[in-house]
């Protein structure tokens, strides 16, 4: 077993790919985390954004959260029906470029791509961040901990999706099962205490108000809450990881996430009013985050304390596996249409698209070098995307209803129009309000990423129209190539080039270069007459020519090029083959002592040459 | 007149060689600036040893330098008899392995080699340290401004020989007329005053004696004030470079080098002792320099002294220059006789052995970043390679002397003997005294370098007896190859393969693996049928055979090749050739758009192949 099998598992035949397709609780794991850890940080943003309306603002998270819970609601009827009529991935891309056309397709494209390394970054930096808030001393290892976090989900990742499934099934479970819990202990205690259960650790004070109730202030914590939403259509562009009867597998699975989602975002917002717990403000020192206030209120600091906040930082760290899941997916279904390099739809060792798992790894760990490894400085990039990506996805919908009309279309189309428009406007609402924190550069790479892609796309166009021929095999003028054989001086190398050369044609020029060093010329007529031509007169066959040039300059290389061209002129009904020798070394650092000649000479032959000249490369084993 | 040109100046033919030799005047410039510069340290080495005896230390300083003089003019002897033996260059290496056998030449080549980088690095920070000293605010920039010399040095030495000896010229002209001009003074004033001059600026006082006078610490300071010598084998190893006649042309120079340093060592001993110069401390914040000391004490602190001084720190920086001239030509010397890469032996478009020189820019580089361009961390590694090769030379014109019996054969065996006595001694006294802070790197590199010498000739040796041949060309077996086309599906690029195999053999097979992605499976058996069979059976030719592998894990090349491999089992007396198609793209970065599948088959069969099997590529232009 070598180390790489070690690592990265056995390799996997393509029939083996049943057994790598997933059923739906390792779904939940795989789709779920990246949507079902915003619940960590969506109330968090909307009850901060609260915070200058003091105690009263508790009041608003509830309000808030429905409309929230509503949108999203909204979003997931829409994904299940794309899954069915999209049952084979892709999303708001797929959904986008069929309804709306290549321009709406290529604008959710970059916007998925550019939402996916944001969720790997922000997923791991804001991991490590709530680490860091647990275990202050590791502050200085802020990026060092980021870029080991991804090297481990890489290797994770690696090694193929039911593999991942398996490893982070646990934590995701737990997450769930201690918010759940918390939820549930809240709820009994509320009911039992009338309303207004008794906290066992009092959560901070809140500051007085500092401003009033206002409609923009309100859509402002809306979209921030928003970002709650951030990871939910992974599903509908992994759908075809899914074990058959994919779609119906795929949505039970959405569903057990939205549910779940809605579950904790609806508890986490009663609970937060009923022991009235705000946010704290994230720059001072006394900073705590909410679901650290709620499960102090609710539990204490107890053992169900720390195994709750450990699930939570694992969670959060493990949410960019969602990136990983569907980041490769989407590169594939656009490279597919030939809009990104074809290499994004070979599958590797393990079944994966591993050129889409090596880009996302770099791209993240790019965003981290130049971050720092800070979330604060990642949020105002990312959302846009996410939004931007739904919003494609809705009126994609939309479109679809209107063009295969039937029983309910209409109704499905109003839904799909709602969503359309909430999700919207929360993208402008986002892009206004963060454009200068950052913001501007999501809205610069898009079309960015949309030239590129378009650029690809037009590069594959005409190649495929290059070479792409309905004609038969011409069988007309099939003439032997013209080869020309350079030669140093006679040697066993020399001989093995000069009898292949002969066979694979009558017209052979053997051509030799005089740059030897003074007092080192070799006179290659006189070994040629008595090496070459006496011993192919014997034997009655005809002899090469042997032309040798001059170079004033010292160069072997461009008199030899240069003659390989006039040469191609002279034939101009001929390929011109050219011969090139070449010593194969046992060890690499041989190669040092040999100069690269033959390489030089091919490379020149490539950069200069033309359709009608080719190489015949002659290895030589030491 | 392109940028290159410009920079490097235009290329050079072999013919211009004559007018790139030189002659005697910039010959001192170019091989002297070493050993002349020494001058500016060699008595201030002795002087700073002396420094424990106090002010009676002064005294001893003539008769260390005359025992100086005494042995430099017996190193001169030598090497003129040297020049004379050999007037194609090669120096020590040469006259070492011809009379003392190819050990010794190896030994003296490592020493050569460590002495030449050294000497660049060394005069280089050496020239710095003397700015910094001038001008203390430069400190902190003590490795950039190396670096930059050393850039600057490197431009001026790729321009070829003669530009360097031009732009040279005036500052070691200079050098050596302020130097005089100070001696003479000094030496007038002396007379005047009848041996007691009035010194303009007194030279700080010296301390109390510290140390009793001992045989010990004088051998210390002789060999310490050796210094001075190093850099004087420069124009025998050299000697080629000069214009003819040549033996004489070189003499001439070596004459002129060797009278100025004795000149100026002489000079500055007796005028140390006349104006009671001393050294000062290196490392206290007072310290001055020896020649500034003088300098103030004959002619105060006016031009004159800034002129001279300046002088000094070009020269030192320079002295640089005579390890571009020397260590190429060595290198080459060496690499012809087999035990250096060949790479060496070849001459770039300005008639310098161009990697020679870049091999030189890179150790010195090295050299400079690991000790960050402090010279007192590496003048301990100095100094052995050069006595080391002093010795071997002396020693082996000894054996030449043995060899050649003669008029005066015997006088001069024995000048020779006393030399190789003299600094075979010096190198222990060296290596001994300097051992621990550093002498033990060199003690270290010197068997390695060997080590490396020997492997060299040995691979050499090696392809030589495998590839030379005396046999002419065999005409019997002539078959032609087995042509391997690898197919994808048809298109033009697969057309012109086809064409191309089928005119160099009859027996061309087309090979398709069968790794599609589900979904994209192409019949290419109906494809083959319809656009090869068909044709070709109506032009009456013969149909290649077509075969299809099939690929469990999805690879494309490792079936490939296993086929490849077995064919040539299968077909034992015949050469396999592989047709691998390669698309040519106008950029570079078109090429991130094509899988290098068409490379990585090239390296592969490379790799896992053997004598038979050869690669035929070729190129479609799009």
């Amino acid at each position: 077993m070598s180390l790489t099998d070690l690592l990265l598992g056995k390799p996997l035949a393509t029939s083996e790919e049943h057994s790598e397709q997933i059923g739906a609780s390792s779904g939940v794991a795989i789709f779920g985390l990246d949507g079902l850890s915003s619940a960590a940080y969506g109330p968090e943003a909307a009850l901060t954004l609260l915070l200058p309306l003091g105690f009263a603002g508790i009041e608003h998270i509830v309000p808030i959260t429905a409309a929230i819970i509503g949108l999203l609601l909204i979003v997931f009827v829409s994904y299940r029906q794309t899954i069915d009529a999209y049952p084979n991935g892709g999303g708001s891309y797929t959904v986008a470029t069929e309804n709306l056309g290549v321009s709406a397709g290529l604008l959710a494209a970059a916007a998925l791509m550019i939402d996916y390394v944001l969720t790997a970054a922000v997923g791991i930096s804001a991991g490590v961040g709530a680490l860091i808030s647990a275990v202050p001393t590791l502050q200085p290892h802020t990026l060092s901990l980021c870029l080991g976090i991804l090297a481990v989900l890489t290797l994770i990742n690696l090694r193929g999706v039911r593999d991942t499934g398996l490893i982070i099934l646990v934590p995701t479970y737990l997450f769930i099962g201690s918010l759940l819990l918390l939820i549930g202990l809240g709820l009994f205690h509320t009911i039992v205490a009338g309303g207004h259960p008794h906290a066992v650790i009092h959560p901070p004070k809140l500051p007085g108000a500092t401003e009033a109730l206002s409609f923009w202030l309100l859509l402002k914590v809306f979209s921030s809450g928003c970002t709650a939403m951030t990871g939910v259509e992974a599903v509908s562009n992994g759908a075809n990881a899914f074990r058959e009867p994919r779609a119906p597998t795929a949505k039970k699975t959405l569903t057990v996430i939205i549910a779940t989602l809605v579950a904790l975002l609806a508890g986490i917002a009663f609970l937060c009013r009923a022991y009235n717990v705000g946010a704290t403000d994230p720059n001072s020192p006394h900073y705590q985050s909410v679901l650290s206030e709620l499960l102090q209120a609710v539990t204490g600091r107890g053992i169900f304390y720390w195994v709750a906040m450990s699930s939570i930082l694992l969670v959060l760290a493990l949410s960019a596996n969602t990136a990983f899941a569907g980041f490769p997916r989407v590169l594939r279904v656009i490279a597919l249409n030939g809009y990104l390099p074809r290499v994004f739809t070979l599958r590797g060792r393990r079944l994966l698209y591993s050129w889409g798992v090596y880009l996302l790894v770099l791209l993240t760990a790019m965003l981290l070098l130049i971050f720092r490894g800070v979330t604060d400085r990642l949020i105002p990039l990312y959302a846009i995307g996410a939004f931007l990506a739904f919003t494609l996805s809705q009126a994609g919908m939309v479109e679809h209803w209107r063009k295969n009309p039937g029983k309910g279309s209409r109704f499905k189309m109003l839904v799909n129009g709602i969503g359309a428009f909430a999700t919207g406007i929360t993208t402008l609402v986002v892009l206004v309000t963060k454009f200068v924190s950052g913001a501007w550069v999501t809205a610069l790479l898009i079309p960015l990423l949309i030239m590129v892609m378009v650029m690809v796309h037009h590069h594959y166009e005409r190649v495929r129209r290059e070479i792409s021929t309905d004609a038969p095999l011409d069988t007309t003028g099939l003439l032997e190539p013209f080869v020309i054989v350079p030669i140093d001086r006679w040697s066993r190398i020399s001989e093995k080039a000069l009898r292949l050369a002969m066979v694979m044609s009558s017209e052979v020029q053997a051509v030799h270069v005089m740059a030897e060093e003074d007092g080192q010329q070799v006179t290659i007529c006189d070994e040629w007459e008595q090496m070459v031509v006496t011993p192919l007169r014997a034997a009655n066959r005809p002899v090469p020519e042997l032309v040798t040039l001059s170079s004033p300059f010292r160069f072997v290389l461009l008199p030899m090029v240069k003659h390989v061209l006039e040469q191609e002129k002279r034939y101009a009904d001929r390929h011109i083959a050219v011969l090139v020798p070449e010593l194969v070394v046992k060890h690499w650092y041989e190669n040092l002592l040999h100069n690269q000649r033959g390489n030089l000479l091919k490379l020149l032959l490539l950069v200069r040459g033309n359709q009608r000249i080719f190489v015949i490369n002659i290895p030589w084993y030491l």
